[in-house]
């Protein structure tokens, strides 16, 4: 790399944090921008500078905004008995679009890594604690991941609503919607007869 | 997505328009972006302006640099006799830490595309064409990718100079160093056989 010139060299650093993206992606990446896409790179440099001046946290459910409340907090025709609980802003962009919730979201903004010591500090749930008291909210949905952050952060809520009034759940386990038995890995497929839905009893 | 704000949406949008990122990984890069990054982000944008605004082609050699002529062909010590053709930047860079040609570069800032009617506008021909009227090259080596568009683009570069007084070698094809017959695929193999090098005669 020693031959390219300095601006190039620091372009690619630049892009290695995106996530998922190397040293060899990065100079791909640089090279395209470059040499086919200036125009683009352009709206991303304003996008980009954009986005980091005028996004923060929503005041309610903590999700990115640009107002004091996103746009789902501030509809007052939401349900603000049930609170869904979730890892990121994309989360709820996919519920949104599944249409079966019409509560409120809290986003964590982070999940808990039981790899790393189970550190508390990766979800805010100092803001959730806040947002709960000045509340009238009566169920809480957990809809963490089903990865080991995803169990753990759903562990550690489990844990911080034990001795509070309100009715908690999580997603249910099983056989994804058109999901053939025979493609299905084992770990699904066993939660799935653990948790099985009786039909007639 | 409609839930999203405007300028998340932006920002997810004008990272789509890099290599290999959908919108699912856009969503994921501007999360992080967001909310781990900020900082790195922010040298995102200033890298990517500045390289925008600095970056142009060589006089000589059409590759990326800040100045008149790039460091390659700025340094009196290459051989001026041979001229190595390739593809793209990183293919230079890679060539340099190998550390096998002393010669000087041509880069063609893209490839001819068979699948796509062999387009030659998408290869700086008429620069190389103009590069060799002012140089004393004797010989040019084709380093172009060994790929359907790297062959396309062999094959239109060997037609140019066939009537031209250089002598024009391309990369041997065969087993990469280190490599073990049983895991080289079959393409390869063939290809060792047919290019094999004789010993003894």
């Amino acid at each position: 790399m020693s031959k390219n010139p300095d601006a190039f060299t620091r372009l690619i650093n630049a892009l290695k944090i995106l996530p998922n993206v190397g040293p060899k992606s990065a100079q791909r990446m640089a090279y395209q921008l470059l040499q086919y896409r200036r125009e683009e790179a352009q709206e991303l440099v304003d996008a980009l500078q954009n986005a980091l001046k005028q996004i923060h946290h929503c005041r309610l459910c903590n999700t990115f905004c640009e107002n004091e409340l996103c746009d789902i907090c501030a509809d007052s025709s939401r349900d603000g008995k049930r609170l869904m609980i979730v890892h990121m802003p994309a989360d709820v962009s996919n519920m949104e679009t599944a249409n079966c919730h019409d509560g409120l979201y809290f986003v964590l903004m982070g999940q808990v890594n039981p790899a790393q010591g189970m550190d508390i500090s990766a979800i805010a749930l100092d803001k959730l604690v806040e947002r709960l008291q000045q509340s009238d909210v009566e169920e809480i949905i957990i809809a963490t991941n089903f990865t080991a952050e995803g169990d753990a952060t759903a562990y550690i809520l489990a844990e911080l609503f034990k001795t509070l009034p309100y009715k908690v759940s999580r997603l249910s386990r099983g056989i994804p919607l058109g999901g053939e038995l025979e493609y299905v890995d084992a770990g699904t497929l066993a939660q799935a007869v653990y948790e099985r839905r009786m039909v007639k009893e």
